[in-house]
């Protein structure tokens, strides 16, 4: 007879919460809400965290950048562990048949009426790790330390981390000595994904505007043609990528719109180019956008034509898994999810903000996928090398079979945060 | 005592007149009509032609091309001269103040309201022409010959004499031995703008549509970037002009609109790239496009990616006024206007579709200028170098004198007939 | 009976000189010097004139730039007249085949040993020249005023004319009133090319050098790689005549010689481009110096690289053919040789530095050119569409029929003259 | 008591030739030769071999591609390792002021003169794998299987691999089961460098000539301009790597040379591309070649030019070490130098042709480092971050440290042997 692990004990409960966490995320999968407006959401959080409190005093703090919502649990000497999950859907109609596919539609914040679904599968994070705590806060012999639990706001746009650091996250919360979280993923359910170091790209989106002086297109010489000049300006965008980043880097320049003039013999006064930057270092990421910036004004230079517009938005960091944690991390899953069930965590060139909460202390973390598609399904896809086809996240059909996915995602992130808090 | 020259002769009825072509004039360019849409302006015409014959039952063909209509005058033996003017109106709303001012809305062929304004002057164009025709009528023992009064639609869309062509014009008139237009231009009113050989630029408008295979910004390799195709075509077609083209010849390649993609971090399908070609040489022209044509199938074939579209649209032949035929002219305006009231009429870079009339007959040709502003003003403005400044063709500001600018324009058109009609 | 006119006068003496003329052009054909080593040349030039002087003691100036002479002949009141003749032969084998071709070699100024041959015709110049001074001189009682002959070197190097003015042409000698040169081209001998305004370009010639930093192939992040640096500017200066200069004008820019590098794997420090801008207006080309400028220095801008060095040199005018002064030597070429044999001097993108003679006072000047070949030949190949077949100048083949080249060479050269100085 | 290994078996009788190990590598050091060239070198290979042999009459294959030797030593059952070294010298004059230092001057195949210089390390190759082989041959009761030692000329060039293979390498030596090879390089000497997959980059070298038609550098309409062609073709080069190779791979396209005309105002002919491919995978490297003729012919297709010359050389592959058997490596070498001698082997840019040799039969194989720097030297510079500093390979300053640097290619090249031929 051998003793279970903490972990073991913690989950032993699952069975028990299933129905539960099912209805949970039905629930929350037909009430999808957009970025930043997650107030329904935030309140089933409260409202659950609550209710499996039991009598206790949780400290709840809500709030947090609008809708997050932080829980800490102090249990006892021992290190504090950050869990996360994020809430927000997508403006996208759900086409998935589903019995509980979402039907709402509501006003953006241009006032235009947009059907919203979580067709990123935020509601799988959300109802894991509430159920992850619950089974915490039933175990409470199990496991010694702080647990914190994080509901963030707004990853679909990119800043809801961000607004919560910018909220005081950091002076509202424990500091953490590591962070945990993960995402729903192609994969098969009840498996996990798992690498160290960068495994989702950095982000920076740019724009500039190249300003000329319009005119009409018979008389080239009395304007300065910004169609001219932003075309030049892209192909020099390709020689930072091409000659100006270490070739074992991995970096990305790419300009997704182009747009210049309304009609063949109006040269107009300004061009625009939007692009983006994806890298999986840092140091990458500023070569590249000095080089975007010093392009942009040479271009205008070689001209003599005004100083162009260079803006950089939507900044996401590398989602860089440090090593130590993600070795643990990966102990930690294999020993309760079995050898085979854990996968090697392609680095993707998608972007996350999970990060810039551990990087708000300077802390180290970890995070991981964990497969939503029916095995044998996925499996006679990879058979086929067909699993590109499948509907990925953010397609109207992204549907994760209900399980062995949320049993996953809730032993997943039990057994992490139980690698370091487990007696 | 001198015998009064045969255009004189028929001139000599100007005076009278006078007051019927100002208010003919007042009501045209108070009741504008859009290119193809010329119901009322010709119906006009049509009235003014039947009430200045009398009894004498005059050709009259309506409906070339919708609203075009042909005046023919058999006066004897002699030759067959063209005349022509253009009826349409541009959508702007006008802004002159005058109290003759359009306030004209319509409906444009998209169904939108939009405004309506003699901004190019085509109805002095018209009100000259039926006067120069009223005189013409009256004095027919001055000349002998066949008098054509052309009155075209749609100059604007550049269309109008392309669509008479295709209704038939060859065949339901009688072929001229010579073509003359005239237009209201820049310049001071009295004088007249005259030159033999290319005036008005050729016109070739294209749309290049490059295809390529859209996808995430972060997989290039998965995609064929339209985006860094059609920017490398616009820095390519550069070598159209710099390179390919006999650089004492007048080529202009502008690409007037680039368009292609969405946002930052998508990769289009397809970039369109809009522009158009100006040249005073028919070949020329043809270089640049064949140019055109094949830097746009290179460019996807450096890519393997699938053909493009390459459109080309709204061509417009070079004005290019026969020499022998201009010199007529010239000498025919000197001797009624004076010698210093004949400008240079000096090569524009837009275009004009007079010359698809006479070259659908391969018939001579010569177009001139009349100036429409006030002497005065203008002579200050030479004098400042400020002309570019007044409000010119296709300005909502743009309003030519009521006089000497009618009269004169009634005066050229006459004399220039008379050169060959005269007796 | 009609009394001749002056230039009649002075050229009926050309009978006598003609056998004289006949030799020294042979001679000067058989011994062809490099431009600034034209010694012999320039001493023949002053033993003949000494030699036609008789006892008059002329003002010889020699050792104007090393080998340029001048020879002032004062004849009393009247307008001053230069006439301009360059000495300078190419280096070229001659390959004519003719008994008085040359067969000389030389050393360069690089101490090489080169052929050199008068493949371009200034053997006729200075011969022309020379005999319509004798035949001037012959009959002083035929004119009044002050003829200037000058002698140049090294038009070839575009440099004879420019070293004449650093070296004090203006202060040594009288400030003419107008100034003519001519030139033997293609073309009918016993014809001559005439035509008011610019009709040879200008030149400017420029070196571009891209500094980068070089490096290993492999390792392109770590270097400033200038073979693209250079390409880029190479597509960028086809943006000047495409897009900066005013369509209606010629201008060209070419980039004749580009290099960098040395092999396939090693990035290197520097790559050149050496090219050269023509134009027929100086505002235009110093609008495409500025344009090349601009574009260098943003090049290295977008790179954040060291500044390039831009050189510009050999930079001559345009030939611009004063509209007043070449309508007098039009008529009096017409007069001299008959309409017929007057032809239109079609521009040329060819350049040539006697302008810079008469701009260094600030006077009118005119030049024409005169035909060397055998009419029938040439007519024959215009028939054909041929002529740009025949040998031309710089050709080793350029070998201008003897007569009626010179003759006609002299008497369009005191036609000229005589206009200003008969009496 | 411990019984030793077989590797240390074998090279317990390092100590008593080293002493003949270190002149033989002085002899070799000073005794350089160029590629191919390699006659003094095989012929001491030949002759040390056969003195080590003893009586014994070992299989010594010569000729091989010229100068390459094999040796083949059958010792019963068992495995069969080939064990290679490269041969040749570069064309540097050495400056390391040692006292054995090469001063040798030859002819290359040009026929110049040029110094010659062990400037990249092969003599220590040569040296060490002959001491292993009379190691092993001294103790072969330590062992039982084949040992294959192969002595390849021109790994310089890059052909020298080739070049055996295609004189029938694969017939005339045993098949092996490995294949084993190691440099000398930048690092402490006692330390070795090890990795598996690719390690070395993979090679392909090019030459485009754009084929256009020269003329007057002022009509460039009735040239081809090859100059504007190569520029523009080195700007499409890049969007090879910015776009259609996978940014997660590795892949390099620079144009090391591009050449195009002789002066400013010439517009040539032809115009010349010199560049490299590196990768780090075959379809990578396939990928890119492909880009670069598509991209070459597409460039002539946009002028109407002739067919542009693509031609590619000096392929060399990926070294791309087998996991296994590197996996096995690195344990044996670890066990006989410490775990702390063995460091990873970072991917380097540089090529090395050793790959070919195995891939001609398809067998595995593994290839590493040994360190040739003082180790103080080295921990100081690595302290410093001046690494990059010290003078590398194919420096004429590059002079491995003689001891450990020696000792360690033996003990590893006899470790790493031994791990598949120990008994």
């Amino acid at each position: 007879m051998t003793t279970p692990t903490p972990a073991a004990t913690v989950l032993s409960g699952l069975d028990t919460v299933r129905p539960w966490l099912e209805d949970l995320y039905r629930h929350l999968h037909a009430h999808p809400e957009l970025s930043m407006d997650e107030h329904e959401t935030a309140a089933r959080v409260v409202s659950e965290v609550r209710a499996m409190a039991g009598g206790e005093e949780l400290e709840i703090i809500t709030g947090i950048a609008g809708t997050g919502v932080a829980v800490v649990v102090r249990g006892g000497e021992g290190p504090t562990v950050l869990l996360r999950a994020d809430m927000d859907g997508l403006p996208v109609q759900e086409a998935t048949g589903l019995d509980y596919a979402s039907t709402v539609w509501t006003q953006n914040r241009q006032g235009e009426s947009v059907p919203v679904m979580h067709a990123c599968g935020h509601d799988t994070h959300v109802a894991t790790l509430l159920a992850a705590l619950r089974l915490m806060l039933e175990r409470r012999d199990a496991w010694s330390g702080t647990l914190v639990a994080v509901f963030q706001p707004a990853e679909e746009q990119y800043n809801g981390a961000e607004a919560m650091v910018a909220d005081g996250l950091v002076d509202r919360l424990p500091r953490p000595d590591v962070a945990l979280g993960q995402h729903v993923l192609p994969g098969p359910a009840g498996s996990v994904q798992v690498a160290p170091g960068p495994i989702m790209a950095s982000c920076d989106d740019f724009r500039i505007t190249m300003r000329g002086r319009g005119g009409h297109g018979s008389t080239p010489h009395q304007t300065l043609d910004p169609v001219v000049m932003a075309a030049s300006l892209v192909l020099r965008l390709q020689t930072i990528v091409s000659r100006q980043v270490d070739p074992r880097a991995t970096a990305v320049v790419t300009v997704g719109r182009i747009s210049g003039g309304t009609k063949t013999n109006i040269i107009p006064d300004t061009a625009v180019l939007e692009g983006t930057v994806r890298t999986y270092d840092a140091e990458v990421a500023a070569t590249c956008l000095a080089a975007i910036e010093r392009a942009a004004r040479a271009e205008a230079a070689a001209w003599g034509a005004p100083e162009p517009d260079v803006e950089t938005f939507d900044h996401l960091p590398v989602t860089d898994n440090d090593r130590g944690v993600t070795d643990r991390v990966r102990a930690a899953l294999a020993a309760e999810l079995g050898e085979d069930a854990v996968r090697v965590f392609e680095p993707e060139s998608g972007s996350e903000d999970f990060g810039v909460l551990p990087d708000a202390w300077g802390v180290p973390y970890s995070y991981w996928g964990f497969g939503g598609f029916d095995a044998a399904e996925w499996a006679a896809a990879e058979e086929a090398g067909t699993t590109d086809d499948l509907p990925s996240n953010h397609s109207a059909l992204f549907a994760p079979v209900l399980q062995p996915t949320l049993d996953t995602g809730v032993r997943a992130m039990v057994a992490a945060a139980m690698e370091w808090l487990g007696r």
